[in-house]
């Protein structure tokens, strides 16, 4: 792995990606990081799944970057396109324990539909450390049976659920990981602080999301005043996969 | 403007980026390179339109990358949307002739309609400098009035008309400037050598083809055994825009 940004270049092993950098609190709601991969035409879904883009350096690196967050976001979208697991595995439980986090970051799922499937897709994380965020839109069926299986909150917006999480939950850091909807949604409101983008050397194709093919985000055009742009932190490669980090605030 | 890799980095001028880069001659067909600027959430055209995404320095590398090639070639979609040049500007025709190259690149334009609004649109191109290339699906009609303001030429695959620019036009090197359909069928068929992407620090939203928002590469889901894996050649930087080249070929 090679950090070439900032220069000097300097060669460094997979863990130690991410492992000291600085996330600032904030006090309203938890500094949000959001970690996305896409290939060189900016697909981030193939086939309804995300799963498929990036190599297993993405995915280690997508671990160091779990191994420092208090809670990992994803939308239900996600979670209903496939199996995926939200945990790190023994060795950075360890690191977070020694950063004083707790061994596993909570795992939060948003959902208005309360559409999920817990129990087939949601791999590893127990229930006691499971929070789904419904809406006020959510069947009430839907959140009677959730609530089986994790604890359900309610909120009426992102906003609220952010603050939420920083107030209740104690989430200083809080990694968001897709879908792009979700991120679309976050990036709409101004409540992402970083962007870790991974680009995987492929060129996928597809075309829209009805062939199941979504870039990073997917939503109404954004207003460009309110995107202003991102500035970039640093920047890794490993293999043909550049590693990119942004901050979303000027 | 800062070359991250290959390390160690080096600044350099604008204008002497790719300006040493050495591209093969290839037998059948032009040496192809693509040229593309995109959004990080992979967005190519915003509201139908390329000209919006990329700054001042993406298109100075534009014209670095015209300066070098034969010939520049778009298709009739990314003409018709706006208005545009193919050409490089007087110190970079100076430059061109120290390379014993023509002062301005042959201008190309691919169509299989032949609706093409060359003369509202196309801006400085001299006629005995442009050649079309329509389909015999073009109505003849519109074959006729092209013909009154360029050369027309038909060929039946973007193989064949790579051929004839090799061939009839001496063009070793082919620069493609888009847009996304055109990328998307020279790519499916193995055609493009080289990519140059650069990567737009915006995000920019906006839901698939009837928005106006399209990604590099507009068409089918690619296979994926004929896509294999992007090679990073070089990375630059110039404030928070990266520019990046990849090969095509392992």
């Amino acid at each position: 792995m090679l950090r070439l940004f900032p220069e000097p270049a300097v060669r460094l092993t997979l863990k130690d990606v991410y492992r000291d950098v600085f996330f600032p609190e904030r006090r309203e709601r938890p500094y949000v990081l959001l970690n996305m991969v896409s290939s060189l035409d900016g697909k981030a879904v193939v086939e309804g799944k995300a799963g498929l883009i990036g190599g297993l350096t993405d995915r280690a690196i997508m671990r160091n970057l779990r191994a420092r967050a208090d809670a990992v976001m994803i939308g239900a979208g996600t979670l209903r396109a496939e199996k995926l697991t939200l945990d790190v595995p023994e060795d950075l439980s360890l690191e977070r324990a020694s950063r004083g986090l707790k061994p596993q970051p909570l795992a939060v799922v948003a959902t208005t539909s309360g559409n999920i499937p817990l129990t087939q897709h949601l791999l590893n994380t127990s229930p006691d450390n499971l929070l789904i965020f419904t809406s006020p839109a959510t069947p009430c069926s839907r959140l009677t049976e959730l609530s089986r299986r994790a604890s359900v909150e309610t909120s009426a917006s992102l906003l609220e659920t952010l603050s939420l999480l920083k107030q209740r939950h104690a989430v200083g850091i809080l990694l968001v990981e897709g879908g792009p909807s979700l991120n679309h949604a976050l990036i709409t409101e101004g409540l992402v602080d970083e962007l870790f983008l991974t680009l995987s050397p492929k060129l996928l194709g597809g075309k829209g999301e009805g062939s199941g093919s979504l870039t990073i985000l997917e939503g109404l055009a954004l207003d460009p005043d309110k995107t202003a742009q991102l500035n970039p932190i640093s920047i890794h490669l490993s293999g043909r996969e550049l590693f990119l980090r942004y901050s979303l605030h000027g």
